[in-house]
């Protein structure tokens, strides 16, 4: 049986389609930048569905999607397409077996806060309502962690380092890369569309209370 | 005769659709954010429609409202439905007889002014001409209170404090929970919606000037 | 031969039915504020057309326009409907023959801007190609006048103090009201529309500005 | 054959009214701002289809295009539509012949971006990741320069002082007019866009981080 075919499939291409033209409507997905994953249901598992590279997410469409295995390489029918340059950080997250879904975001606000807040590395973000969202956090006074790497071209190290970070720090459900972006990520699409939203919000909210704070005394 | 085959019921329900809808293209509902209700028509008014816990606006519908009674618990046919977590925030202001509609949006706008001037506990609006928009008030000149309470996950226990407030102050049309944003209420579910355009027009407002008036001299 | 069924007619109200949609998806009427109209066409060109008060712009509709005279009364089968609170304003601008549509926008960013330079009373515009916008300029080195009027309940007094400032410089396309907005007009909707998009473009720049050379030196 | 009927052409008119609908909506056209072009499919190559003046681009239509030769006098059938007053740009540029379409964009964060960096005369750009959007651009690393001349309505003197600067600068994929907005192109109409949004972008970012570090220390 050919896993196009089954129902569960469907459904999630449909609504990882809805995401996607959600976040481009919301100015997250600049010229063709972003990629976006979901685990395939089982019994392929081992497997992933993932946008393919250079996109105008404008016209994003079912076709644009392919498959590949657990290292990255595109499954038969699928190697006359180019996986997203960032495919490497996809199948690391995927590793940690809860991870069901990626979503990777190029806004303005995850970029501009990830440039100002570089140098500390990790922000702990606090007092927002919004946490709630994140799963497994139930207060508002819960403190969540949000690493900003060092952006790079050599995906296999930045993915070792991120890997790295992951294992010690399971509970990771999104980091930035300095002036690249959010990848966030879920046991569900839904879920990982969720922590997107929250972080998005954190940053929006902080980089505008940022300016305020630097200036007042 | 059953509630749901009213005609009033209907369109208040349609109308309150329409309102969650627009106020999620505006970003006022990040993640699965934000609540709604509104008083039922009579003979039935003592019993409550609200907003169901845990959606996603985005995807928002009919079937996602329950019913609750005057204490928050579901009505029958709703036990297997999840009012949201700050039900008893309705209920209690609900036992204002006047108040007919409750709407609770999560703006970046509103929670940023609330963090900002969360320490003045209390905040004066004046000078704008859309304070026109709540009403009782016939001047840009009139100074409308917008209290600013610390967020709690103690419901009952913020309920309580909110509950003394408002009955010394029974004019109060909103108020802010810090890091949470705003509620907003009215004697119609257009007066609630007029009142949320206009508080969250002067955060924007106030949260724009409040960069150049902390610089200036 | 009935007004309304001049095709002319039709026509100015389907134009500004689509300016007043677009207006409000910018964001540019919240809560139930701002107003708009046009001058008839011949032989009514000494009655006008103007949205009645308190209509909220996502629901406005044809139904809610009426006509006044050049005294703002409303016609003969509008007296069961109330004229904008501002329509003195609107009377007054069309003293001036030129005028065929007036729109008032009420905008975070001419609330802003009016609020800020409030105490200058007028500002020069100048620097942007935009202004080129405005009938009559044709270099982004003019300069271009925008009174800051004080905001005021008393509409006669108010409309007094502008005539006496338009007929003092009637080459005036639009002024603000400290917290209130933007009134702007032209000799026809599409112009009026141009002048509008003008004035509130060029306040988003300079308010973006003014928080940068505040603080630099 | 008539090159209206080139399937080609019709593909690219389309692909075009697509991008200026777009753009009109992110708010990068007000008043009738803005133009845009692209070179005719061959045996056509020698001339170029472009913007109309003076079009509010709400509602920008095929009919609202135009043909005009390498001069931008206009070809036989459109001698009574006006080209657009800074068609001597978009000629300008179509002398380089890898320039197949041309986006001019009136944005509030290219406007404000141009002013406050007008004295700079040149700006790098470095550490987005989004530059990779740039043709030939492969790493963040890169630095990309985005001159920003003079405003002037003498077309003829600007255009030659740009041509200037693009010949011994032939890489340049964009340029700024101050307080006027961006230019940007590529070889084919998708290319033209995505440089455009990464400038935007990057604008938009620059903006908002110009504010923070002009204050802090």
């Amino acid at each position: 049986m050919n896993i196009l075919h089954l129902e569960d499939y469907q459904d999630l291409q449909d609504e990882l389609l809805e995401i996607i033209a959600l976040f481009h409507q919301k100015g997250w997905s600049p010229a063709t930048s972003t990629n976006y994953s979901f685990r395939n249901p089982q019994p392929y598992q081992e497997t992933f569905t993932i946008s393919s590279s250079g996109i105008d997410k404008l016209h994003f469409k079912a076709e644009d999607f392919m498959m590949i295995d657990d290292e990255g390489s595109p499954l038969p029918g699928y190697e006359h397409k180019k996986p997203s340059a960032e495919t490497g950080l996809h199948t690391m997250l995927y590793h940690h077996l809860d991870t069901q879904a990626i979503l990777h975001t190029h806004s303005v606000a995850s970029t501009v806060f990830s440039l100002v807040h570089h140098k500390d590395k990790i922000v702990q973000l606090t007092g927002f309502e919004v946490l709630k969202g994140i799963k497994g956090i139930n207060t508002h006074e819960a403190s969540v962690s949000i690493p900003i790497f060092d952006n790079s071209q050599d995906i296999e190290a930045l993915s070792q380092e991120i890997k790295i970070y992951f294992d010690h720090n399971p509970k990771m459900k999104g980091f930035l890369l300095a002036g690249h972006g959010l990848y966030a990520w879920g046991t569900s699409l839904a879920e990982a569309k969720r922590h997107t939203e929250v972080f998005e919000f954190i940053f929006e909210c902080m980089n505008q209370m940022y300016c305020f704070c630097r200036h007042g005394n």
